[in-house]
Parts: C-alpha cells; structure tokens; sequence
C-alpha cells in the first residue's frame, strides 16, 4: 500500500516528532523543528551512524570543526563563485524561478541540472516554455545566485568583515587534515568523521524535511594512498549499504544504487554513486559515495601555501592522499527511515493500529510502565524511576489500556510493562511486544534481564 | 600549584583536542575546532548532560528546534534592540572599545556592565579615561552594536528576507513550548532541555574557548504553576551542583555559587545565581541559574497572539507558568572540566607525566592496546578490533613502552591493556591503571568483565 504522506506529516506534528519551525509566528518558509520524540529519534540516529562510521571503526576518527570559517576555504573550496543557482525572473509578473527545474518540471525526463546557463536559456527559448504563474514568456537571462549565506563578523559590515555559513561539513575535515594526521600520528589509510549542521540558501526547499535551508550532515573522508590498489570506494559502498540495511534496518527493496553518468561528475571525480531511496513524492538522492580525487586538499595546499602532503614512512614518497567520501543528510536519513517504518494495520474488522515499526537501539522512548488501573499508580511510579537508571522509559496512566497501548505504538515503543491486579502478589508484570502484541508475564528482578537481552538480539 | 595556561592550550593542541580554527588560512579571530580527541570528548560531555538532564530525568523531555527562527521570535524575547554592546571609538587613532571593558580594565572593582549608555560616558569624561592604543582622550559618543548575526534567506537581500542567527536556544523552547506540551499531554511541572549552537558576535571575544562568538549552549527551561510551592530553584541548583561533583567529578574547591545583586539581575528575573569556575585567568561565569517568571511566555503570547496559557485539571485555573532556567556553555564547560584534570606529576626526580586525570566515562578512549614488541602486532591487532565492539579502544604500537603510557597518560585514556611475551603462553594481559600505575594480570576471556565493573563504579 502506498505511503500517504500527509498522514505521515500529520501524524509526525501530533505525536511530538517533527513541528513547523516558528509555527505560532506563522512558521518560517521551510522550517522544520524537532519535538520531543523527533529530538530523541535523531540523537539516537547520529549517535548510531558515529558508532558505526568513526567510534567503533578501526580506521577512523571524528573531527568538529566550525561553521564559520575563514573566507579564503571557501575560494578553494569552489564553493564561492561556484556554488550557486541558475536563476530566471518572470518579466511580466515578478515570479522567479530555477531556471533547471522549470525545464524539468515540463519535460521530467530532461537533465538540466548539467546544462550551462547558455544552454538553459536555448532551451527555455525553443520549448517555449512559459511562465507557470501567468502563461507568459517573457523571461530575463539567467543571473546566478549564491547558494551560501553570508553575514558580517564584527562591529563593521564590510568586505573584510564577510563571513559565510559553511555550505558543507567536508572543508572543516580538510582544513584541519593536517592537525589531526600529526596530532595522531595516524598513518594512511585513514578517514575522518564529522557531525554538523550546513546551510544552503535554497530557493526551492521543499518535501517535508527532505530539502531544508537548514539542516545536518553525517560526512566522512576516507583519505588513502594513490598507490593502494584495495577498492576503497566499494568497501565504503558496502559499509554505508550495511549501515542502511543492518543497522537501520530500512527494507532492500525501499532505495536504488545509481552510479552517475560521465556527464553528472564534478569535474574532479572520477566516480559517484547515489542511494537514492523511493520516498513518497517520488525518488530522492539519501547518500552520495563520492570519490573526489586529492581535488580538495590540493585546492588548499594551493590557496593556503601550507604543504598538505603525506610522507609515506614505508616508500619514503611524498603525495597528496586521494579521497572517498560518503555523505548523507541526518533529516534525509531519518525522513527515510520513518517512511520505512510507519504502518497501518488492520487488527480485526473495527480495528487498526498505526505503528512506528523503529529498530528497538532507535526508539525514542525502550519502554513504557502502565498502570492498568489508578490504584496501581504509586507502585508503577516506583518500577518508572527505577527501570529510568537503565533505560529510556516512559510513564502513562491516562486513560484506558488498549488506548495507552496504540499511543506507545504510535511511537514507536517495543515494551509495555502493565503493573496489575495480580503484580503485588506475584511480583511480576506483563510485557507487550509492539509488533507482534504477545505478553509475556516477567518477575519484577528479572525486568532489566528481559530489557537487556532484547537490546542485544 | 598554578596551572600553566598556554602550557594546557599547546598541550591540547599537540594531543588532538583543540586547534584553531582556520589555522592554514591564518585562522578566523578567536575561532576554534575541535581535533579527534576534543570532538570526542565534547560528545561524551554532551551526553552526560543529556542524560543526566533530560533523557534519564523523570520530569524531562528534549527538544531540537532551528538556529534560523522567524524574526519574530527576536522582537518579543528582547533581543532585537536590546541585546547589544556599548561600543565607543576613539577619534584619533579610530579603535572601537567597550565602554564596560574600558572602564573595568582601568577600574577592576568597578560593575560597569549595569551601567546606562549616560552613566558610562559619564564616568569616562570624570575619570580622564584614556584609549588603551593612543593614549588619547578624544572618544565619541557610545553606540550601541547588535550582537545578532545578520542574514538574508532567499535571493533578495531586503528587510523582509532579514532573519538572525539565533543568540540562545531557549527561545526554541518557548516558541514550541505548546506544541511540546499538547502532542506528550505533559502536566506541570516539567522541563523541556535543548543542546545546540548559538551565535553573539561579541567584538571582544577571547580567553581561548571560554567566549567564542559560535559556541553551544546546553538550556533547560524547567515550567511550573504559580502556585506551585516546591523550591524549585534550589532543586535544579541542586541538581547542577550534582552533575558537577558527581558526573564530572569537578574539585568544589574550584568554583563558587554566587547569587546576584538587585542590580545585576534583568528586570524579569527575581532571582540569579552564577556558578562560578576559577579558571587560570581568572574567575568566570560557568553555569547559570535564572528564575525567570513568566515572562517569555507572555511575550510571545503578546507578540504571536496565540494562547500560551496552561489549563491546571486540578483545579481548573488558567496561567502562564514560570519558569526556571540552568543554561551552561558545552565549551566553557569542557574548558573547566581540562583545567580541573590537567595533572604535571613528578614520579621521580627525572621524570614528569602529563595527565588527563577525566572520569572514565568521558575519556575519549576507554582502553588502549600496546603490543610490547613488534612480534605481538598481530594477536594485538585482533584484541584491539574485539574490544573495540563494545569499547573506545586504540591502538599503538610506535615508540618504546615507556613512552606509549605517557601519550594514553596525556590524553586521559585509563587503562592500556599490554600484550606481551607472556600472552599467548598464559592468555592473560597486563592491564595499567593511568592513575595509579597499577597493573593487573588479567585473563583474555575476563577482559570484558573487568573492563565494565571498572565503567560502573
Ligand atoms: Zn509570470
Ligand atoms: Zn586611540
């Protein structure tokens, strides 16, 4: 069955995921901002993807560097000048556009986003594509936009003052590459992680959190030999394809891997792969594996007139290391993920149950304590606080049983323990499996145990 | 003995914790980024205070809102107008001051911050107040300087494409705080807690990482009822105290609680207490603890127009809550934590070891694993890529033994587990504890075991 995802967005506000951004002023174009349950999903989410990627990876180290840096990386970088949209204006009613994607919104099957800004203009032309507010054609040329935003450090709004949001992660772990190749005297092959938030000043964001202005990135350089001839850009392939299908547990048949064609690379790489995974308003890039030569480095060593190269201590040669890297969006990831796991499903006749099917190490909340009836308040108040020392737990006694047990499925929660009549005579509580529905009966000591064990499996 | 400040700051930067930012380009003014080793430990921090705050707490919850808020959100907490600096030039040789440092660096015990813009010039002109560069007294009047950055979304920089980067994250809590409370039914009191970046474009930043002008707060905006009689104040007091002792293990002789005077305080707040940490330039705001009534929720209640009053169902009154705010930098609060573990000990008369003493749970490695010799690379290979499964493990095999415990010594990891010739003969392991020198000889199958009562005790 199809995904309807307005459902999805609908259900995501109510169950304190995902809110409009400045929702009471009347939002701000895009915005997106993270609820309780939303802030919990994605602290889990990094913390996964920094285990597996940098903590926990024998290869690799993390980095956190700056979101403003200093101007010149952006020169280097190709970002400044570069890094930016072709942009046309409606003569006749103001309106503007992305002069790509109105080529691509009539004719879907065109690539514009390789096109030079000459060739859109021709094609705009010969098609006679109109203006989609007012049925016009009376387009300006295109003049390009700047995708990074700007602003002033200091007392004094000139040029020297200048400063931008970093577009990217990436340049922050280039910049420092050689501070942290020394400080740990780490020997290639080696990679370096980094966690952070990058803007772009989109004129077109849009699907839900898939396209924000605003928004975090998971990046990782793999920095190694020119002379290694293992296949670093598979093994990294692999590792993000592992991550995505045992980690997250995202269904194989939800996302594509599609290699870029000669005339998608940037100029410096020699290869990309997409993962593109089938969101609901169609299919959307989630990773991008990159191999980007030794292009940023040498930019830098360039630009800065620092010697950013390595001296293999065992051949005694001295080179610029190339570059893999593999690059996903946390609200990108996260977007996929709870279109993976958000179900409706038909218990019997009368009844359905909307359910967050999350991986049990992702849930927001591990395990719920109910009371089945008020007099068994204080009694499950202790369990709560207690089993909080260990777990991520949460507590609810309003209202009736079946009633709490939907509103933990419609977040996400594996475990419901229900203190009951019997509890303080047998000293055990019931617990409830959120996919399947089974109950077990659990004596009270063996609780963390029972927990435990299913964290694990 | 005093700690040696630049002494700690090359120290970090030689290890991997903290660089500059930028440094190739020549650096960015008082920025900083943080290598492997300070991203980690940043992390663990983050954590700690995520746990202990929000996530294990039974009246807590989390949230993530933007750094990007509606304009709005600006004009009604105050900051657009009022959150500014009190700059002064000087004629002659055309320096910028603050009006407050100028005065209190000429007059240390003089509390110029709560001054008014007369009371400054005033004191100025009566105390022949000289510029610090020139030596003369030809100053301007004061204006005043906003300390929000300053963007533009969208492709036209006008007035209404005007958006800032947000100076504190509380207000993303209030702004939410609605939406919070409705989609989990929360009942007062409860508290909602924030970890994120803010900006200030200070013109006088400085003190290594204790004021940036990007830096990342960790709020928590604590509601409860007007009539609520419980001290609430004390408890979070309390409770910072707590975390500081207990989960960092923060020596109480190296800070003060300091209550404000009438004078100092804001004019919503009734009651301010600064923790204060003796940090090695002196004394310096580490943690602050502002009860700050209703007042940002009427604000936005005014200037939004929607009802942000809380329905009591006990007695079915309608109010607006109070509130009480601990609000801590992550950077300043690192910088405590190093300066309180950073150890110069003399084992003998020959020798010196430079030592992290950081509590286990923040070392950004728990265990390191040292074969003796080259002969045991292999086997210790393989119990390195083991424990790293379910430890921060590394690994170095450079240099004599000698040396190896001093770099884990240097970087605060506490146990370095050697492999030796004895090792595959006997299956056990020497395991070095970095604060005592200690060694165990453990067992391989017990290494887990030892390594885990160590992290819960
Ligand atoms: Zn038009
Ligand atoms: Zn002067």
């Amino acid at each position: 069955m199809a995904l309807d995802f307005e459902k999805l967005i609908a259900h995501l506000k109510a169950q304190g995921f995902i809110f409009q951004g400045s929702e009471i002023y009347g939002g701000l174009a895009n915005s997106w901002d993270y609820g309780p349950l939303g802030a919990e999903l994605k602290y889990k989410l990094k913390n996964q993807w920094w285990n597996f990627f940098v903590r926990r990876n024998k290869y690799n180290i993390g980095i956190d560097t700056s979101i403003i840096l200093n101007t010149n990386v952006w020169k280097a970088s190709g970002h400044l000048g570069n890094f930016n949209d072709p942009l046309i204006d409606c003569k006749n009613c103001k309106s503007r556009f992305r002069a790509d994607k109105l080529i691509e919104e009539k004719f879907p099957n065109v690539n514009a986003g390789t096109f030079s800004n000459e060739e859109l203009e021709n094609y705009i032309k010969k098609n006679n594509i109109k203006c989609p507010k007012c049925n016009e054609i009376t387009f300006t040329n295109i003049r390009q936009f700047d995708l990074m935003f700007k602003t002033f450090q200091g007392p004094i709004e000139d040029d020297t003052a200048k400063v931008y949001l970093r577009p990217e992660t990436a340049q922050g772990i280039f910049v420092q590459y050689k501070n942290t190749q020394r400080s740990l005297r780490k020997k290639l092959p080696f990679g370096v992680g980094q966690i952070g938030k990058s803007f772009r000043n989109e004129i077109t964001p849009g699907n839900f959190i898939f396209r924000t202005r605003e928004f975090e990135q998971m990046e990782l350089e793999f920095f190694f030999s020119p002379n290694d001839k293992y296949n670093w850009f598979d093994h990294w392939l692999n590792e993000v394809n592992e991550f995505l299908m045992n980690e997250l547990k995202i269904n194989k048949n939800n996302y594509v891997i599609r290699e870029h064609d000669k005339d998608e690379l940037s100029h410096y790489s020699n290869k990309t792969v997409d993962i593109e995974y089938n969101f609901p308003f169609g299919r959307g890039e989630l990773w991008g594996i990159a191999h980007r030569s030794n292009f940023d480095l040498s930019q830098h060593q360039k630009f800065s007139g620092e010697d950013l190269s390595y001296l293999d201590p065992e051949t005694n040669e001295k080179y610029i290391p190339n570059v893999i890297e593999p690059s996903v969006g946390v609200e990108r990831l996260m977007l996929a993920l709870l279109c993976d796991v958000f179900y409706e499903e038909k218990i019997n006749e009368n009844d359905t149950r909307t359910i967050l099917k999350l991986p049990i190490k992702l849930a927001p909340f591990l395990v719920a304590v109910l009371p089945l009836q008020k007099k068994q308040s204080s009694f499950s108040i202790n369990l709560f606080e207690n089993l909080l020392k260990n777990f991520d737990a949460t507590y609810d006694e309003t209202g009736n049983i079946g009633k709490r047990y939907r509103r933990q499925d419609a977040i996400g929660t594996p475990f419901c323990i229900t203190v009951d009549f019997d509890t303080e005579l047998d000293n055990s509580v019931t617990i409830r499996d959120r996919d399947t529905m089974n109950q077990d009966r659990v004596a009270i000591k063996d609780i963390n145990l029972y927990l435990y064990n299913k964290i694990n499996n």
